[in-house]
């Protein structure tokens, strides 16, 4: 074995496919984002303006974020210095864990280091401790989940994005008292689709099944306190389990769940993705809190963030680019290949100082690779018209396809 | 299936090992640790003296450390915003890496946002990428790695604690040229021993197999430059891939790898816990570098504290109390019983001012539960003082074994 050979040719398949990845080195300004500084791999420096960033309302430069993490800092310095159990938790935690809580109307949350260990350790867990679960997942679920399914290691079925008849013809093949659960999304972050929650939650209650729902893509942006659809939908008490993060919408880092308090103490005490890590530092959890909080009452950027994205969609299908239907936030453009969006992105990044990543596999299924826009309240009128403007001249330049 | 019956007894089957665990609520007061203010339950508060703390050199607290941190948050904000991909990468990333790749003496490094995910996904990914792998995981690994060889999904050997011997019945069986991984630790946590890195190094060699590090516990307290034991021992080229964290010694959050640039850029370019993730938090990446460069010049930190781990071990030791054998920094003393054990920390904690939390299974295996202790720099000697009277205090008062 020539594990050099190995390693080297591991990498050329993902070069050889057009989507090797090369991380654009950027650093914003707080206070002026979506603008950053752009460092190129000549060590040129430019100035440029950021399309795809999750930080969707710009929360992680509000200087009540900012600080409340500097607060944290000169109160208690750096790190937690140890996990939850040893040394590790302080009021910060526990103060955004009651947070989290209020803000999906359940009885308790549980922080993780990430929204992916979140969905992860969660997921697999639920697999230890109900003996023969069967798990039911959609088949656009995050990479995350799908490795919290293989963790859970049981019986598993995928049923087709967002199809609640072949989800019903699954359930209904297994036995009514065996422990069932049903995986799925709200927000389908690269299609900018939202999930039917209150169907699924209908064939939980008939078939007896536990509903797990990742809201990453939701918290902060729906719902009139920012809890995410199933607030807006008036569902937040009949999903059981319900997955956010602190790094998207909220601006910060870091992952959690809110469910009953049984749930919540059963994941705490048997997860290792939760037990054997070192917990969230201090000015993570207090940026974060301070960052819940504001959005439970700024209905108004929630509003401000959906007007902006609506209206680039509508401005990119006036100038005949083909822009996915999405029902939601996220403004993805049809390229359909992996080269083609690299170079799209390229083009644009050189030539129009516009920062959009090409999204291709395993992001996205291939030969369904994209541009994937997240327009934010900061990004202006002008700011559109620069980018419709050079979308026009490179999708000319490059031949790119007209049709979604 | 009743759900709420499901979770409250997996809750209770933790609660009947006496093994439930409750948070103590902390809050430290940046510059004066050790110290620290715990929150009890009824809600009364109480200054305390944190023994058994991961940032074992109180790098937490150090300007340099929370001044980069601060600095990072009003320069570009609190979260990173995206993937590294996605918009995530900043300079402060790029250059964290870099100088954790020289710490090691290694091409590369990688950043996951802890060594959780760290261990879990890089050695998943290896078995994804050689195939026919087969993974030799020295028995005592922690939680992590473990789940980094399940997700692997390769053939996988478990061999005796630092047992060389057995390793090499188990590599020897194997096809020579079959690859293989040596997965194993230098300092393990729990029990203060040391892995026997050049000999197994040597049989890596001999059979061919790659060699991976987990120094969680010894990257910046050992080695003249902070590069743990692999530095100490003068073996840093010879071990293929070590496996580092941010959130103990450096006081900070996250975890990396270090290893040659064709293997971090296939791990890069495979491993979903690295790809699928929000970035660390540019404010971490900017406190950990640092920290990581303050301690590649700070060697006398690293004797101060080796010296408080050698005379408190000798101070239990003249007071007959039952310390464990450790060739390192971590101090555990043995209690054997999970009951006595959290009734030993709880009345070191309520009538002495000592935090220093019991270590029950899963963290150990059963009978041998433990309080463990990591003296720091910080420590001085009358709280050794009052540790010891407290110790005898506890141990007389519940009749506690007086040998390990």
């Amino acid at each position: 074995m020539d594990y050099q050979d190995a390693f080297k040719s591991a990498v050329a398949r993902v070069r050889a496919e057009g989507r090797y990845r090369v991380f654009a080195n950027l650093r914003r300004y707080r206070g002026e984002f979506p603008r950053a500084r752009w460092r190129t791999e000549d060590g040129d420096v430019r100035d440029v303006t950021v399309w795809c960033s999750n930080d969707y309302l710009g929360m992680g430069q509000k200087p009540c974020v900012t600080e409340s993490m500097k607060g944290a800092i000169d109160d208690v310095g750096a790190g937690a210095g140890g996990t939850r159990n040893i040394s590790g938790t302080t009021n910060y935690h526990v103060e955004l864990e009651r947070s989290l809580a209020d803000l999906h109307q359940k009885q308790s949350a549980l922080l993780f280091t990430s929204g992916y260990i979140a969905n992860e350790a969660t997921i697999a867990t639920l697999g230890k401790i109900l003996p023969g679960l069967i798990i039911y997942s959609d088949a656009l679920n995050h990479a995350s989940m799908i490795e919290g399914v293989r963790g859970a290691k049981c019986e598993k079925h995928v049923f087709r994005h967002n199809d609640v008849e072949h989800l019903e013809e699954l359930l209904r093949a297994a036995p009514l008292d065996a422990p069932k659960l049903i995986a799925f999304e709200s927000v389908y972050s690269m299609d900018g689709d939202i999930g039917p929650i209150e169907a699924i939650c209908d064939l939980a209650n008939k078939y007896n099944a536990l509903t797990y729902l990742d809201e990453v893509h939701a918290v902060g942006l729906y719902g009139l306190r920012g809890g995410g659809i199933a607030e807006r939908e008036g569902l937040l008490d009949r999903v059981d389990i319900i997955e956010g993060t602190l790094g998207k919408a909220f601006g910060v880092m870091g992952g959690y769940i809110a469910a009953d308090a049984n749930i919540v103490d059963a994941i705490r005490s048997w997860a290792p993705g939760f037990i054997f890590t070192t917990s969230l530092a201090p000015a993570l959890a207090a940026g974060a809190r301070a960052s819940v909080e504001y959005l439970k009452s700024a209905h108004y950027l929630r509003e401000q963030h959906q007007e902006r994205a609506k209206t680039l969609m509508q401005r990119m299908r006036d100038a005949d680019l083909p822009v996915m239907d999405s029902e939601t936030h996220i403004v993805p453009l049809w390229v359909g290949d992996p080269v083609l969006c690299k170079r799209l992105s390229d083009a644009l990044l050189d030539d129009h100082d516009i920062y959009v990543q090409p999204i291709n596999y395993p992001t996205v299924p291939r030969g369904s690779e994209r541009l994937r826009f997240t327009p934010s309240p900061a990004h202006d009128d002008e700011m559109f018209d620069q980018l419709i403007e050079a979308l026009q001249e490179v999708w000319v330049r490059f031949k790119a396809r007209r049709t979604a």
